[in-house]
């Protein structure tokens, strides 16, 4: 089993020292008690059972699978164990309101919550995730009734959710859904149809399974405008409990690259009933409430992995001695010197250092900002916080992923053989984030929601009060001598940032080719500009801690320079390539590519 | 089943058209008789056997893997009867002397039996490919009894061999091995041990295998200078067949990410009969004369699983519909375009098409070297063919298998939801491609072996006549204006690839770890430039054809200036890297790495 450890340190660097979330909630409404003490115990009690708990299941759960018997999904030794003791903890719905049996807690709390089971067991953790997406839903578009019936049950983990959108011939194009809805007497619907990749579709975690079906109704409109959301349980709600099993069963298991120890079902919806959520052909509007919040979970899920795969990194580069440092032998009494000797390894562990906590570090950001958009003290606030997290949901998603494949490679490759064999649980890291970059919408999708929805819809609104923000942190430090290199890399970059998305704008109005040529490229490009202002505030906080010759300040400080130095020129060549246009990818003719 | 095809067009227009392999090999000694027709005829049988045979065992042998049971070995269902196809149809030493039973043909034309192998079915070929490095050590270091032994067995392919370097404790520093040799009266030595990550290690495709083990005498030094090689016959052969078992036995096998199709033993030497190869404490001789065909035949398995990975999306990108081109319907007629009407698709197609293509040219180069070396006319053509053989090397190993593992995630990426399950095929060549990048020396062994051994260690002799031989290219087609931009480029590149190692050079003697920091990059800065020349080849080659009009030389042109626009570019950054020193990678002290 790799070596593991809760990032308390660095964690509580971001919430006191950083961002100060002590003096953040007491801003918002609804949630001004959170203090550093209710942190603190949330963190500890989560650190342990994510320690203790999942963590030790990840590798067993990774080898054992899930199994699929007479329609009935085995989950892995120990995965229901740990969920009853999940659910008796009370977080299934720590963010959830309290009527329906939640914490009422912010949001910035639930995605530490999140981050840590996404870290340490990141199939088991995608049971009680799902389920999140189905509350948000349900709580934004279901009928008080459906509220009454569904939320208690998610809320207090008793039942669990599910987003069934993927058929097979539609994926990414969820206009093409054919699964087929039809009223019935009794006011609900027939459902019949079959889904595919369902993630936590069919499992022995929970009593009932909530899924939330995308379909299609006998007279709705081609395309997206045409679909519908569905309630389909697999058990039929009864007084408070559950009744008969509904027309909904698990026709196959998906045998995958990664995630083994979470259920990736082929569902058949065979005369299920199920209840609209919402208003007939609406359905888009309820499946972007129940994905917008999925989204920031999936780049959770990135830093997760990247977080674990560079511990393990770290201590095998520690321990592993193989060869001596160039320079000389650095421990002349043992056989070879510890391979962290080597300025390679170095450079993959620095690599993934500078990526995951600047990740870590937007991710918090990002958390903030969805606590403004919920809990904002006035309109105007929750409206600017909102603008601002529907900005950053793809880059978190579409970033966060890609860093984390990079860095869950690196440390693979620091491994060596022992990297690629699976005793030792780091090639399993590479495996769960491979999936990270493609569900929820692949990295091509998050990007042209970024350029197309996010930036270029409100003319660019958004982008320009996050860039003023940033401007801001780069006017506050502008004084520090010692900061000064990087507070100038970091204010032309914003500034260059608006102007590509001018630029791609004003090109994409001649053809639409161009924003799709550079889509991509941009959100890295945010990616990277956002990881800069990132690095810029947490070297400004280091710099001011009182403990400056604690080696965790000065390796924030050098892994700061290293990403400036090393990782963010990278940025020159995405905004080389978003100018250079789509000529370069659409002039060759189709059959070129055949062999 | 994914998509293939052999690349024969492609790889016809490099041997015919870039390369002229039919006025290449007259012009060497001892194979002046290969010509067109018999290269023909090699790569259409290899093509049929590979496409027809081995391909459709890729996917059911990674699912099946192989098995341990009471020390016996079964390889997949179909790899018994496919490698006894192979022997039938004399592959297995179709570059071996004729006196023991090879067909004496040129080393490049061994390459591209490899390459197509290695294409259609890693784990497969690499049992085959592994007794290529035994012949090697054998033919080179070994006695005359042991040659008219072994030799002529591991030709006929009746017999097959295993390089035994690894143990638990030692990888990259084979200096470590700890495995015993003691004289015993005979002359022979008693071997015990333990090996791992034995690829190849025991299986039921041949009757006997001959393990070539890395052991230390009682009273050698220290490191790698107390490293001897000994044969370890599976079976002690007995009047030219197998006799009695010999004292080594497999322990166990390594459950691995991927290439499930090939055994990675874990081999016990237990008082083991074994002969000595080469001389007492030389052992490290042997080794580097097995591992340079082997790390050649490593980049082989990059490109080739590169290259499949590519076909695999290529033919999904064309079918599967989603969502409408941006810029309006591309086939209105049906519910969706083809996803290869979306810019980023193509930027994903074309880089893998790019590189994969790019590292083809780049491969058969080194082919033709390795026959320079081998049957170069006289002493000088061959002793300037083993010097730029043995720098590119490294490269070739290095770079074409860190593309590979860009290109084959590309192809996962293309597929999306489908890409990661088992049932398309695509998600192995990611997980059967990293090994690559590990195995033979990890990519950071070989940029260390090629700006120390490699450069450095002449002064930049072999560097320096490369160079020229590149500039040389570029004045060829200095004239041509359609080639112009690309010629300046590859001639930039090419002189400051000799600054960049001077450079090196010079802060190296005052600091070795001033090399070590820079030598991963300088071999990417390397792969690149070379790339580019090799794309410089093909554009010229490209635009001399008389069927210009063909989609395929049209292709050719646009996917070169894909290359130089959107990926060569990488190359500045490497540069500024390997400018930047080791300072950024070495100041940080190791204990800020843990959490």
């Amino acid at each position: 089993m790799p070596a593991y450890r809760t990032p308390l340190r660095d964690m509580r660097f971001l919430l006191d020292e950083v961002y100060d979330f002590a003096s953040h909630y007491p801003r918002l409404t609804g949630v001004e008690t959170v203090d550093r003490t209710l942190l603190d115990g949330v963190l500890e009690e989560v650190a342990r059972f994510t320690e203790q708990e999942l963590f030790p299941l990840n590798l067993s759960g990774d080898l054992e699978g899930c199994r699929l018997e007479n329609g009935v999904v085995s989950t892995p030794r120990g995965f229901k164990q740990a969920y009853a003791e999940f659910v008796a903890g009370g977080w299934t719905a720590i963010t959830g309101a309290p009527e329906w049996g939640g914490q009422g807690l912010p949001a910035s709390v639930g995605m530490l919550v999140e981050e840590l089971t996404m870290t340490t067991n990141l199939a088991w953790a995608m049971y009680p995730a799902l389920s999140h997406g189905a509350m948000n839903a349900l709580e934004v578009h279901g009928t008080d009734e459906q509220k009454d019936v569904y939320l208690r049950q998610l809320h207090s983990g008793a039942w669990t959710g599910t987003m069934c959108l993927t058929e097979p011939h539609c994926g990414s194009d969820v206009g093409l859904v054919r699964t087929r809805a039809e009223l019935r007497a009794d006011g609900s619907y027939a459902i019949n149809g079959t889904k595919i990749f369902i993630s936590a579709g069919e499992h022995d975690l929970a009593e009932n399974i909530v899924h939330l079906v995308l379909a299609r109704l006998p007279d709705a409109p081609a395309g997206t405008k045409g679909i519908s959301m569905f309630i389909v349980p697999k058990y039929l709600p009864e007084g408070g409990g559950i009744g008969e099993r509904n027309g909904v069963s698990c026709a196959s298991l998906e045998e995958k690259m990664g995630i083994h120890g979470n259920a990736t079902c082929v569902l058949n919806f065979d005369d299920a009933q199920g209840w609209l959520v919402g208003e007939e052909n609406k359905g888009m509007r309820c499946m972007f409430t129940m994905m917008n919040a999925a989204r920031l979970v999936v780049g959770l899920q990135g830093l997760g992995q990247a977080e674990a795969a560079y511990q393990a990194s770290t201590a095998y580069a520690l321990e592993r001695e193989q060869m001596r440092a160039l320079s000389g032998p650095v421990a002349p009494d043992r056989p070879a010197d510890p391979i962290i000797v080597h300025p390679d390894v170095r450079r993959m562990l620095l690599t993934q250092k500078a990526l995951t906590e600047g990740c870590r570090a937007l991710a918090y950001h990002a958390g903030m900002q969805q606590d403004l958009a919920r809990n904002g003290a006035d309109p105007e606030a929750r409206a600017l916080g909102q603008k601002q997290i529907d900005l950053l949901t793809p880059i978190v998603k579409g970033f966060l992923t890609e860093m984390a494949m990079e860095c869950t490679n690196h440390a693979v490759q620091i491994f060596g053989g022992h990297g690629f064999i699976r005793e030792h649980g780091v090639e399993q890291y590479v495996r769960d984030t491979r999936i990270t970059l493609i569900y929820e919408g692949t990295t091509q999708i998050q990007a042209l929601d970024l350029i197309g929805r996010k930036v270029l819809f409100d003319g660019g609104a958004a982008l320009t009060a996050l860039i003023a923000e940033i401007e801001a942190t780069c006017a506050e430090h502008r004084g520090d001598e010692a900061l000064a290199r990087y507070v100038a890399e970091v204010s032309r970059l914003a500034a260059e940032w608006g102007e590509l998305a001018t630029d791609l704008g004003r090109r994409g109005m001649e053809n639409p080719d161009e924003v799709g040529a550079g889509a991509v490229d941009f959100l890295m490009y945010s990616g990277y500009v956002l990881l800069a202002w990132c690095w810029l505030r947490m070297m400004a906080a280091a710099r001011q801690s009182t403990q400056a010759a604690d080696a965790f300040y000065t390796g924030k400080l050098q892994t700061g320079d290293f990403f400036f130095r090393r990782l963010l020129p990278r940025s020159a060549l995405l905004a080389a390539t978003i100018r250079d246009g789509s000529d370069a990818l659409l002039s060759m003719p189709a059959e070129a590519f055949t062999r």
